[in-house]
């Protein structure tokens, strides 16, 4: 088994590969390699029993799709972006490496699997993003609704969705889109993501900082653990994806809470004193990008299909407590 | 008010250019000039008191976009295509004019955008189609159902469709994408089209000609006469988008039916002799295609924007023998 992971410096690529380390199989398989792309070097994940290739490759340059797929590795782990924020702010660069260099990883498999006479025909499991939704929505969001996206980084996910669609159907690779909840709690420091804070404000309190609160207490949102996204990775790895049919973007579960419902939860696990850390400071930027975010969903279709996440938000803080936590120096 | 019109040599983009040559103005204001391009050059429209300006341009070729934007026309009505049955045969030939030329037309209005100062905001009609539809789906499609193409043409449509709504936002243009019906009946000779036969079995059998039927009969179509969709491009250039909001993709209004009923009506129309010309002839790939679009909807946005098609298959029939019918040699 060869894997191919991208965006393997950031914080989910990070954990994916510590956790592939890990269970040094994935699927079922001995894995044989795993090459980890970012466009800064990744480190090689501790006590990895296969071999690990850690290259520094900007996506966005024409000529790193090739070197990525040049080994044709067995499964594609694709996450590497442009957040949202700045998708949002530098409109070329988010086109540029959200989607023209996602869709030269696609078309760099293709000549791949023309040059293998067909035989090669790698997993490719793609990190989406329920930003691919956009208000207004119904209360839930079912696996049949609409994708209206509010964002260029939205956007962009959904774009990609569909050509992961049009390349399974042509059997040009055998594709998945996860669109993945929030993810909270990302441990620090915090990335340009509009989505920050709804992680900072829960665990810069649970070291003795301060954290900033710009939306209102009312805000929901749909979330899940790094631990269970990286679940989701790997479940999607090993899936029988006929299973999915020709529609092959999944709402990945979680839990809908609400800015309040978390304050409480920290509250019940870190005392007043970390609820006292939170500055409610308003940001119209930040604000403007996650209202149009979704809260609450019915993700059935990937419940039904074996993917899992947490059921409470204390149950999220205490992922991140085990996993995570860097206590404050005294 | 400048126009520019491209696939302006395809059958739509012919009765438009004629449209407009009636009207002499477009949105309640005088047409100055109207720009035609297609691979092909199209005909000047008869009787036109504005000025034309007919050119071949490949819209797939790099320059082509900066030349058609040049002049900074006030409307854009965005028809050229590549059409599903030859888009689904050609990978690359599709992605290239569906999606990256429609793209390149996208960033030359930026491009011009820009330069102005960002006086310089056209408005833009995308000729998409309900092909963005993907089975399974219920009886009746209602405006927040899913988008899942399941062919090439589809996922490109789709894709611009994600665009133009981002362009949209952002103020780059003022969009929007009319999802069209069927049309029949096309005038002959037929195109690439896998929806080909909802006409030929129409208008051959009129003309005294033999046709074929390549689906069964129960086969359910959504459609509008070539009039009603020329009505549906000059309604959406003079609308008020900001009514739509964010969302700016709109499906069409049509008349569902199934092939049997439009034999039926042909019977009405032209009588037993007709209908016996036309000859059943099972082809797998162009029922594969038009087997998975959609054949009913609740066109309710559009509707109450104001968008009108035909309510019966006679009618169709009728608009058909008015505009475009050739009668038979005797």
């Amino acid at each position: 088994m060869r894997i191919l992971v991208t965006g393997a410096a950031g914080m989910i690529g990070r954990k994916l590969c510590a956790r592939l380390a890990a269970d040094g199989a994935l699927a079922g398989r001995p894995i044989e390699t795993v090459h980890l792309v970012d466009v800064v070097a990744p480190a090689p994940p501790a006590g990895a029993c296969f071999a690990t290739l850690c290259e520094a490759l900007d996506v966005a340059a024409p000529s790193t799709a090739a070197k990525a797929i040049a080994a044709r590795p067995d499964v594609v782990l694709h996450l590497a972006a442009v957040v949202s924020g700045e998708a949002e702010s530098d409109f070329d660069k988010g086109y540029a490496v959200n989607l023209d260099a996602t869709r030269r990883l696609f078309e760099a498999i293709r000549r791949e699997r023309d040059r293998s006479g067909g035989a090669y025909r790698p997993r490719l499991v793609y990190a989406s993003s329920i930003a691919v939704f956009g208000a207004p929505f119904p209360e839930t969001i079912d696996d049949d609704f609409l994708v209206a996206p509010l964002t260029s980084y939205g956007a962009q996910k959904a774009i990609v969705e569909l050509l992961i669609a049009d390349y399974s159907r042509r059997a040009i690779f055998d594709g998945i889109a996860l669109r993945l909840p929030t993810v909270v709690v990302r441990p620090g420091p915090a990335n340009r993501a509009a989505s920050g804070f709804f992680s900072s404000i829960i665990r810069e309190p649970l070291s003795g900082r301060e954290a900033i609160l710009p939306t209102p207490e009312t805000m929901r949102l749909w979330c899940a653990s790094p631990r269970a996204a990286v679940g989701f990775f790997l479940h999607a790895a090993a899936l029988d994806l006929e299973r999915l049919g020709q529609r092959r973007s999944l709402t990945m579960p979680g839990f809908s809470t609400t800015v309040s419902e978390q304050i409480e939860a920290l509250r019940r696990i870190g005392g007043d004193a970390a609820v006292r850390l939170i500055r409610r400071q308003a940001d119209e930027s930040s604000a403007a990008i996650v209202s149009g975010w979704p809260g609450r969903f019915d993700a059935r279709r990937a419940q039904a299909l074996g993917f899992a996440a947490e059921s409470s938000f204390d149950e999220i803080i205490r992922v991140y407590l085990e996993d995570d936590h860097v206590p404050a120096v005294a």
